[in-house]
C-alpha cells in the first residue's frame, strides 16, 4: 500500500456552493488539488471561489492529461490528493479508469459523492425515476462520423413507453457546448436518415438549461415549438419523454410550461 | 403570488456533512425547516448535527402529515420554509406532489439538488450510467400482495444487456429496512413463481451497503455467495448487472472483490 490518496470529490451541478460539507473538509485536506471540466462546466468563477474555499490553489487538467493519468497517480503514491469533477465523480468512465489504475497501484481512493445531472433533470421536470430507460448522448458528427446510438436508444425507451435522458455533446476546449436547438436538428437528422417515425415535429420533449442553478430553465412542448425557445448559457440537457402518467403530465405543465399546441 | 416559499433541499447520502454549502445557506435563511425519513435513512445523529449547523430546530414530518400536505403548504404562504430530504429532493414522487401543489398556490419553489443513491451506487460499482435500464424498487409482500414488476424489469433490462439497480423496501415507521440477503431472497421467490430463469443461484449480483459513507461495503459475485455476506447496517441496495463491458467487469473485481467461482 502506498502512502498516498486519491480523493474523488464531486463538487456538483451548478456552481461553487454545490459541493457538500465532507467534500470541501476533504479538499482542506489534501496536499494537491487536480480538477477537470471536460466532463461539464461549472458558472463563470466557480473555481476561483472555490480555491478561495479550500485555501489552495487548483490545477486544471485537460482531457489528455486525466486520460493519460500518470500525473495525478505520481502525485497520489506520496500525497493526499484531491481530484474535483463536476457532478458526481464516478459518472465518467475516465474517473472510473483512473480509479481503477490507482487501485492497481496500491493507492487508496475516496469518492465523495455529488449533485448530479442524471437525477436532477428528470426530479426538475417532475419525471419519475423509473420510469426511465437508459441514457444516451449527443455528440456532433464530424464528417462521415454520425453515430446513430442516440436515436435507437430513443426509439428503443419509447417503444416501451420509457423517457430518455439525452446528455448534449461537450467540447470544453473549443468552447463549444451542444444546444437544446442543436440536438433537436441532430435528432431529427437521424429520423431523416433512418425513417422509423420516432421523431418529428410534433413530438413532445423537454429542454432543461442549466440544472440546479437559480435561473434554471425548463420548458415542454412539441418540438418545432421548443426549437424557438431562447435557452440560454449551457450546459443544455434533453429530455424525451415516454408515456406520461396524469402527475407527469400536470408536472410538465406546471413546472415546464408545458405547451401542448400540437 | 403568496409572500411565502417552500425550498426543498437534498442533504444527500448520508450524514450531516453531504449537504452542500448553497442547501446550508438556504436552510440557515429559512423561517422554518421541516424534514422526513420514511424515504431514506442517515446515519445517527445526523439530524442533530444538522440543527446545530444550521442554527434552528427540525421538525421531523411522518409519511402521512408529508403526504397530506397541508401543515406545510400553510407555512408556506407566509413563511421561508425548508423541507428537508435525504438524497435529491425530487427523487421521490411524493415530493414533486407536494411542489405541485405548492406551485398551485402561488408559493414559490426552489429545488437544491443533492447526491442520490442513483447516480452514487452505479459510479460506486464502476458501472456505465448509459448502460443501466429502468431501475427498480423490491417491496415487502404483504399477505396475498406479492407485486412481481421488479422480476419483470430486470428481465426485461437483462434480454437487453442492461443493469438493472434495485432499490430495497424502507418502512421507517416500523425501522426496518430490507436487507441485501431478504431482496435475494425475494427475488429467488419471484422466479419460484414466474420461472422464466432470469435470476438463479449462480447469476451474478451486486451489493451495497451505505453508499455515500467511508464504511460503505460493496461485493458482486453469485447470488449463492452474497447471500451470506454481512453487509451490515442500512441502507442496501442491489445491482442486477446485463452484459459486461472488460472494463466493468475489472472494476467489479477491484472495486467490489468480485467473486467469480460460481
Amino acid at each position: 500500500m502506498s502512502k498516498g490518496e486519491l480523493i474523488f470529490i464531486g463538487i456538483g451541478l451548478y456552481n461553487d456552493r454545490d459541493i457538500s460539507l465532507r467534500g470541501l473538509d476533504l479538499a482542506k485536506s489534501c496536499d494537491m488539488i487536480y480538477a477537470e471540466f471536460y466532463t461539464s462546466k461549472l458558472a463563470e468563477g466557480s473555481i476561483q471561489r472555490l480555491e478561495k474555499l479550500i485555501g489552495k490553489k487548483i490545477k486544471i487538467l485537460d482531457r489528455n492529461k486525466v486520460e493519460e493519468g500518470n500525473l495525478i497517480l505520481d502525485v497520489s503514491e506520496t500525497k493526499k490528493v484531491g481530484f474535483l469533477t463536476a457532478g458526481d465523480p464516478m459518472s465518467a468512465t475516465t474517473h472510473v479508469d483512473l480509479r481503477l489504475r490507482a487501485v492497481e497501484k496500491g493507492i487508496k481512493t475516496i469518492v465523495v459523492h455529488g449533485s448530479s445531472i442524471f437525477t436532477a433533470v428528470p426530479g426538475l421536470l417532475g419525471l419519475q425515476h423509473y420510469k426511465f430507460g437508459r441514457s444516451t448522448t449527443l455528440v456532433s458528427p464530424e464528417g462521415s462520423y454520425f453515430p446513430m446510438s442516440p436515436y435507437n436508444v430513443i426509439a428503443e425507451n419509447k417503444k416501451r413507453g420509457l423517457h430518455t435522458l439525452v446528455l448534449l455533446d461537450i467540447n470544453s476546449e473549443r468552447g463549444r457546448y451542444m444546444t437544446i436547438r442543436e440536438g433537436l436538428d441532430l435528432l431529427m437528422d437521424m429520423e431523416r436518415r433512418a425513417g422509423y417515425g420516432v421523431i418529428d415535429e410534433n413530438t413532445l420533449v423537454c429542454g432543461v438549461a442549466r440544472a440546479g442553478s437559480e435561473d434554471c430553465i425548463l420548458r415542454a412542448g412539441p418540438l418545432k415549438l421548443l426549437k424557438y425557445v431562447d435557452f440560454g448559457p449551457p450546459l443544455h440537457t434533453i429530455v424525451i419523454p415516454g408515456s406520461l402518467h396524469f402527475m407527469e403530465e400536470e408536472a410538465l405543465r406546471k413546472f415546464a410550461s408545458l405547451n401542448i399546441k400540437r
